[in-house]
């Protein structure tokens, strides 16, 4: 298996072309616009899948955005892998922030990444990181070391809650048969301390309106008479959290997992500094639920964020105006074992009963997703630990990524096995953000090690 | 002086022919894309007090937009009426909730106005009060009627803060004297109850800015863990309010003037039905400061508005983003005795003092003006009255507006004389909101009525 080092070697700089290729359409899932650039990026994936050594590769249709399915299957008596990936990506706004064109992707060396980094949306989240199980394919089949079968699901929805992913696992059930699930959508906590995330935070996304007058209305005529929607709404969002960032809903927490203080203990234990943290983002301090630690904030605990909001006059200049209409996008970050569409409902009836006399509010429940925790016990799990093993030379740490792949506790419900997340991308990838960006040897590392969990746990699977 | 009537009714049909050309141009002085069609406003305005009599009329240059002036001199020992009115108009959006375009007037019948309205932005604000004034004095001169000298100063930053008519006034301050100054930029109560405005309201405008992390972030790997600027503003702005919807800016009130019990009970007299007003705004209750009925939350009261708030992710479909930055634009309307200076000093003193750690906060005050009262035993108002009278067949009621016109107080500081606003606009002309229109009736009743205020101005002035 060493071979994979010198086929890397020799192939990376294609490697790295095919995935720029990938890069440079704009598979943007939130916005209709985008839907014929999605179509592109679907048969792109199911090309690659066919030269990287598939059997049989299609762009199957759905209610919403086509989901790529792909297999190999050289021994039915073999166990099967199944890689799930995603070819949407999220919008590149704010523009202006980018330092070159978010679908034109360039390699630059940054100071995290000395052998250089892919720049473009979706770089590593996850056109990248699923890219990386498609060049390791292609290795194991083009050497003959394929040790078992594989199967693809790559969707085109993920960015936007995965609203058509349950319609297609019922629909393919059949043909999505498998002793494992592979997941490259995650991070590792730094290139020299890999980790496999083992939970995930699941979401609750709304949408709220506030609505005062029939009309926009001169601030000076109604000023102080009438409800000022923006200023409502502002009142409204403050309250959904106390003076210790509590949530304020009630019953939010009643399901809430509460950690041991062993547990919380040894997720102490995990690397972390601080003052970096807050030198990389330059903020003078961090901010969030009393009680608890930066890294338990971000993973252990559900959280309420405005990831939008807008209302009246923004444009150049001055206009007093007391709008008819604000609006915000809102979403939760939910843990073990809140229950998204509980969350949801309790948000609706709290946020509407807060509503004072004078206006009228709508909350639009927009998608979701339920938490996930994985056992560390399982042979997915040390097929994993193994294969990091022998391309980092360190055992990886189990980690509680605060993200959400909403889809990873359906796969389970539905295809009744284990997700293995092996993430290779680092948090100063700027997924979501300005300038994504995925480094050079995190893709090269992911290629190499995949190969490695397809050898174990085919043999650990054998010796089960 | 009843030759009014027969002018009138000869050329009502080229009168708004007229004012309908003026509407035509996009005078929209907050965007800098409209700098020609400023100009262009100008030149218009110019003509037409040149062809309505006046024997000189330029557009003056100023280091921002133009301000026309123009004159008719007939003997300077009589008094001279300086008339003030503006020609820019506020922004026109949100454009999709407009019938029929801003800039494209048309005619058409309401319930309340059967004589049918003009439907434009700038219709009544003020292209269209501003313009009564012109064609006033076109009847007077066309009918040998006027009987004093008329000097016109037409700006084009009203709606900007007139930022720099100060610096014009210093200017042309020789040209400038005068024994009262006349605008109509105000409303009445209905067209059955005519009403002086004798009050008006300062305003302090600011945009304020906070920034969290140095880039947008995944609200899930950062969520709970990084202050995020819409949430942190959210708390921000309500907290700027009491419970009772008491402004909490620390010496916000220490120089707000308290009406007497007495002069509350008269203002309680005006007609106002609570239930039409709330019905006409489609909303099921009022809402304001406790302990003051609505008509004084309008006009003798102070407040606090978000004009405008923006941040993060505002398109269509979810982002899960934690945004870097959120803005909001914040006018104050503030009542006799605030200073504006002072009460934007205090804001931003306060604002950035209730900022919590984790961002940081700028406030960029904007423009702002002082409140105003005139007297209503001066021969001005006295004239304007008797004005009313004539054509009203009633005594029109002193009221205090709501609204701001920030360079009134100026005047009278720099040019020593009465500002008297004979307003002809009911408030249900939508200034400042989509579908903005002015009634032909009113329109043809203000230049009807301002003769009369030439009459009996000039008359009394000569028994002073």
């Amino acid at each position: 298996m060493d071979s994979i080092k010198v086929y890397l070697e020799k192939n990376k700089e294609r490697f790295l072309a095919e995935l720029r290729e990938l890069l440079k359409i704009p598979s943007i899932s939130a916005d209709p616009a985008y839907k014929s650039d999605m179509l592109k990026t679907a048969e792109a994936v199911k090309e690659n899948l066919l030269d990287a050594g598939c059997d049989l590769a299609e762009v199957c249709n759905t209610p919403g955005h086509p989901v790529v399915y792909a297999e190999k299957i050289i021994d039915k008596t073999l166990p099967t892998v199944l890689v799930y990936g995603h070819y949407d990506v999220q919008p590149p706004d704010p523009l202006d922030l980018w330092d070159s064109p978010p679908f034109e992707p360039v390699i630059k060396e940054t100071k995290i990444h000395p052998e250089g980094a892919i720049f473009a949306r979706g770089a590593c989240d996850d056109k990248g990181q699923m890219f990386m199980h498609v060049k390791a394919l292609e290795y194991m089949t083009q050497n003959d070391e394929l040790p078992c079968n594989v199967k693809f699901m790559i969707e085109g929805e993920e960015e936007v809650g995965s609203e058509h992913l349950e319609w297609f696992i019922k629909e393919y059930k059949d043909r999505l048969t498998n002793d494992v699930i592979l997941i490259s959508d995650t991070g590792m906590i730094a290139k020299d301390v890999p980790s496999i995330t083992t939970g995930l935070r699941g979401l609750s996304y709304l949408e709220v309106e506030v609505t005062g007058a029939n009309r926009d209305l001169h601030s000076g005529l109604y000023g102080g008479a009438v409800a000022n929607p923006l200023n409502v709404l502002s009142k409204m969002i403050a309250s959904l959290t106390d003076e210790n960032n509590h949530i304020t809903i009630p019953g939010f927490y009643d399901k809430v997992e509460n950690l041991s203080d062993e547990e919380r203990k040894k997720m102490a234990e995990a690397p972390f500094d601080l003052e970096e943290y807050k030198e990389k983002l330059d903020i003078d301090d961090v901010y969030g639920e009393k009680g608890y630690s930066t890294l338990e904030r971000g993973s252990i605990r559900p959280t309420l964020d405005v990831n939008g909001m807008w209302g009246g006059y923004i444009g150049e200049g001055a206009k007093t105006v007391l709008p008819s209409k604000a609006f915000a996008k809102i979403s939760m970050r939910l843990v073990p074992d809140q229950d998204w569409k509980e969350i949801t409902e309790l948000f609706k009836k709290h946020f509407e009963s807060i509503a004072p006399k004078g206006v009228r509010v709508e909350v639009k429940p927009h998608h979701g997703g339920y938490p996930y925790v994985t056992p560390i016990d399982t042979i997915g799990y040390l097929a994993a630990s193994k294969a990091y093993e022998e391309t980092f030379g360190k055992t990886p740490i189990p980690q509680r990524s605060g993200g959400s792949i909403p889809i990873v506790s359906l796969f389970e419900k539905e295809l009744k096995s284990k997700i293995i997340l092996m993430g290779f991308g680092l948090d100063t990838d700027a997924i979501h953000s300005p300038n994504e960006n995925f480094g050079v040897w995190n893709y090269l590392k992911g290629i190499e090690t995949i190969p490695w969990f397809y050898k174990y746990f085919t043999e650990m699977s054998r010796n089960n």
